[in-house]
């Protein structure tokens, strides 16, 4: 059975060593101090590496079951749902008036891909939430967020969001589900919604369904979208609960993976709503919820592939077979580790470089967040909107990679349910598709992204790049860090270049690339991180550091990273640049 | 629910105007020609359509069920497999001798492919026996070929082969299973297997165990090791079925996927055996089987791609989703199909060529192993050899790569079991495993085939590939092709060179880019069964050929594959040139 061991240590590298948090202008950033965050991180690993990761395997074999309309969840599940609410973990970054302790969103970010790491599925029932909550805290009123938020915050009610409809998945414009305007100015909605995640389940008193529905008169397609708060129970004016709503789940979904986690159909009976910020402007405050959920997909990406890699280094050290090419390692024994093998060691080295490089991503763009919120900085909100769709698309293309690659490590065992390794690689494949399929993620970015506000950010960001480049120049320690990064750079510079020249003449042009695209991208980032993590290694270690093998090994694993990874930076250049004709070269029927 | 069409055209295309095997002297291939092996696929496609693909999703659903020590197939496999033995499936390239029809194993192979495309899990059950005729046919005395193959080549009798035990997987020098001689010739023997596919069911009325176990005097490691046929009922003179041997299945394996077969843990106690071949020259004989295996396990991951991908294209045509960026498609409803979009083009195309250069490549290797056999062609035997582990290796990784490509296509549908697409990733994962984990086939890559033979077959290869860009010098329309090829196979050569300079110094430098080696070299391969297969297109349309789409789009899609996957190359020999130091930097403990 697979163990999870929470990386507080490497977290805190990432919080300190690489971002500076506690000397950072960012209001709140001056108390997390490395102590407070130590703190923090030891509390939220406890909880994950004793109550969430023991109840991974048993949330998969069991699954939800749905009988009479409730949805009950695995055992253990309901439990480890009250330490979770006990321990206010769900308000961390919340606000304070409403029973959260508003610590940043990076804080909520490192403690968020510990309980994603330990068990996905199970942290499902409180990232939706959180999401929700902050749809309510964007969009709502007053009074709404009065009513609605502290019981959310403390969990003791649940959140969902209602998009997807049977014909309607990353078009919703097509949605049919109906809101009508009642004279005390709530909604009745009806119609059906899928793939809702948390939509039902026995752990929380009430459920808050944000849903998205067509009232008159917005018109056509997603003009014509509302958003509403539609809870399972109603609520009275002190509070309590009272009639149920007409909101009911027909069915949970048999899925691949995540079976912890009920995915529900919704149905809509003339339920009671009310209107979520302005009419009409649905898909505006619904991307609230949807632009967080997209950074915490992409954390679920490297999440899932840092669960496996631990597990899989463990196979790697215990199981013996083969002898070593240069020699036995192992001479006493029957066979050395499986760890003394080159390519074992190449497959290894693909996770660990890959996650811890994510990491960095995912909390540097949880900071960029908390920039945009706490101190208004646009430049700060353009650069996280510009690098979302990276973090979700590519973080969970490469997360799911690395849990098939960890699985590849133990063999025939890695195929048989029983060692669960099968599990990360199944649960990872969901981040892949939901929150916008990952080609969706790509058309965003290209289609989108690189030229709003008139291309700025993408600019800002290579001028980072660069800035990065020329703060190492002449430091030799930094060659094996910035050549590659520089050069990767370029690539992704001259594949703009490239769609902005033959996008004019043939959108296709672009779109063709738009896959490659956000992964060279990705790559870039990755890189650039490294080279950040890198110098900052050299750091700590000028300066005495007493763990100075931790930060050998960070410089190391940056080492690989640049060496190994980056080469994929040319071949997505040349698929772009490959244009659009062999792409759209065949007629339909062609297929 | 997933569907299946046999694609007996491009079977076709791939047999006479790639490789004209009925214009080859290959003994055998004379009779091959158009009308009859468009004969043979229409039956073959026929079963597979309308009787094996049914059945797949309930063979995932139901799985094998193991009670009083008897497994239970699914639902219809019975039957099913009764109309395969009707069929004589199983003896289409089996000698005539034991009730064969002795064609050409390249006929066997495009028949095979469509029965693994349609239902996996149920054709292993065909496929070990095949594997396990092989190997007495090739070390089995008369006398135990009369006995043994009869009724196996018709199916009433299954095999199986029996190597990894719980603490042996790749390393079977260290197996524990025991084989005392007995004063009449016959042993017993004393182990535990696992992981063996197929080892019992309720389909036939014997099953042939090949078990790999240790007989005295043997010495240690793999040189102790003898191979002997253990059959579940023991067979009297007369040839009818005597005694339950000693051989019990203990356990059936709860696995990630190929559901449908029953995946056992095999406890022999003082089973009576027969030896196969020399005593202590098991692993030889043993590797009869397992070349053909790997072989058909590469068939696997290409042919689970194509079933995939047939329904990718179906849900694509079929789902309304967006519109065109180049204007409206389907302007009379209310959104375009999916395959307007070029990024699910990008998608379809990745697979479609994959999986069309795939199936040439196997077809090809086929008809060397034709060669080998039928007309004693060394050089043959040579070039199969070499290519065996990037048929296996590289063609498992990309079909479960496609496959994983053609689930996305579905959206959240494709996360859902009911939809089928999981399946078909799920059932493609093990192929990446079994017969040698593909770490272990980059090592027989690179660690022996290189080399054998003074490394003469590599070089044919080479040779080969120089050849053919050669004989397209001067021809325009060849340029798309023959440019890419001649790149990659530079590149190819050029890591080659790497690993003889700098794997004489350090044998880890080698090792550590054989994975990228066998990628590389799979798509060397591929890129020049796609440069023949455009040429014979060209012929086809030179010569007036009626239908013309048919091969413009073959021309098509390698200008797809040339384009877009060949840039993968350059990665990996940068990969591979970067040699050992980044992938050993760690020390154990740093993992």
């Amino acid at each position: 059975m697979p163990t999870y061991t929470a990386p507080a240590k490497d977290m805190q590298f990432v919080l300190h060593d690489l971002l500076k948090i506690s000397v950072s202008d960012v209001p709140g950033y001056a108390d997390l101090d490395r102590g407070f965050t130590g703190a923090i991180l030891d509390e939220a690993g406890k909880l994950a590496n004793e109550v969430l990761a023991p109840l991974n395997a048993i949330g998969d074999q069991q699954g939800c079951v749905l009988e009479n309309g409730v949805v009950r969840t695995p055992d253990g599940f309901k439990a480890a749902f009250e330490q979770l609410k006990e321990g206010g973990w769900n308000g961390l970054d919340l606000p304070e008036d409403y029973g959260g302790q508003n610590l940043p969103y990076v804080m909520g970010t490192a403690v968020g891909e510990m309980m994603v790491s330990a068990n996905m599925a199970f942290n499902m029932y409180q990232g939706l939430t959180h999401g929700a909550i902050s749809a309510i805290l964007a969009a709502g009123t007053d009074e709404q967020k009065a009513k609605w938020l502290p019981k959310m915050v403390s969990m003791d009610w649940t959140g969902t969001m209602n998009l997807t409809e049977p014909h309607a998945g990353t078009d919703l414009g097509m949605i049919r589900t109906k809101a009508e305007p009642q004279d005390d100015g709530s909604y009745r909605i009806s119609g059906q919604k899928i793939f809702i995640s948390a939509g039902e389940h026995d752990m929380a008193e009430n459920i808050v369904h944000l849903v998205l529905a067509k009232a008159p008169g917005g018109g056509e397609g997603t003009k014509g979208i509302s958003l509403f708060i539609v809870p399972k129970f109603l609520v009275n004016e002190d509070g309590s609960l009272g009639a149920r709503n007409g909101v009911t789940c027909g069915k949970i979904e048999e899925k691949m993976g995540i079976h912890g986690n009920a995915t529900c159909v919704m149905n809509y009976d003339e339920a009671t709503g009310w209107l979520l910020g302005d009419l009409h402007k649905g898909m505006k405050h619904m991307f609230v919820m949807m632009n967080e959920a997209r950074v915490g997909v992409g954390l679920q990406g490297y999440a899932q592939a840092e669960a496996a890699y631990q597990n899989a280094v463990a196979y790697a050290k215990d199981r013996l077979q083969g002898r070593a090419v240069t020699g036995a390692e192992n001479p006493a024994g029957p066979a050395d580790p499986l760890i003394v093998h080159p390519d074992i060691r190449r497959n290894l080295m693909d996770q660990k470089s890959f996650v811890e490089g994510a990491r960095a991503f995912t909390f540097w763009g949880a900071m960029l967040i908390d920039r945009a919120h706490r101190l208004g900085d646009k430049e700060a909100e353009g650069l996280i909107s510009l690098m979302t769709p990276v973090i979700k698309g590519f973080q969970t293309d490469k997360g799911f990679d690395m849990a098939v690659q960890a699985q590849q490590i133990y063999g025939g065992h890695g195929y048989i349910e029983e060692w669960g390794m099968s599990q990360f690689a199944r649960d990872a494949r969901i981040a892949m598709i939901y929150e916008g399929a990952n080609g969706v993620q790509a058309l965003d970015l290209v289609g989108r992204k690189l030229a709003s506000d008139g291309g700025k950010h993408v600019m800002a960001f290579f001028e980072m790049v660069k800035a990065e480049c020329k703060a190492h120049e002449g430091d030799d320690r930094m060659k094996g860090f910035v050549e590659p990064l520089k050069a990767a750079s370029k690539q992704l510079q001259q594949a703009g270049m490239f769609f902005m020249q033959s996008g004019m003449k043939n959108p296709n042009a672009a779109l063709s690339g738009s896959y490659d695209f956000m992964h060279l991208m990705g790559h870039v980032c990755l890189g650039l991180m490294w080279t950040r993590m890198a110098k900052a290694a050299f750091e700590a270690l000028e300066a005495g550091a007493s763990d100075a093998a931790f930060y050998e090994t960070k410089i190391a694993t940056g080492r690989y990273y640049m060496a190994r990874h980056l080469p994929a930076c040319a071949m997505h250049l040349a698929r772009i640049e490959s244009g659009a004709e062999t792409v759209m070269a065949l007629e339909e029927e062609a297929f």
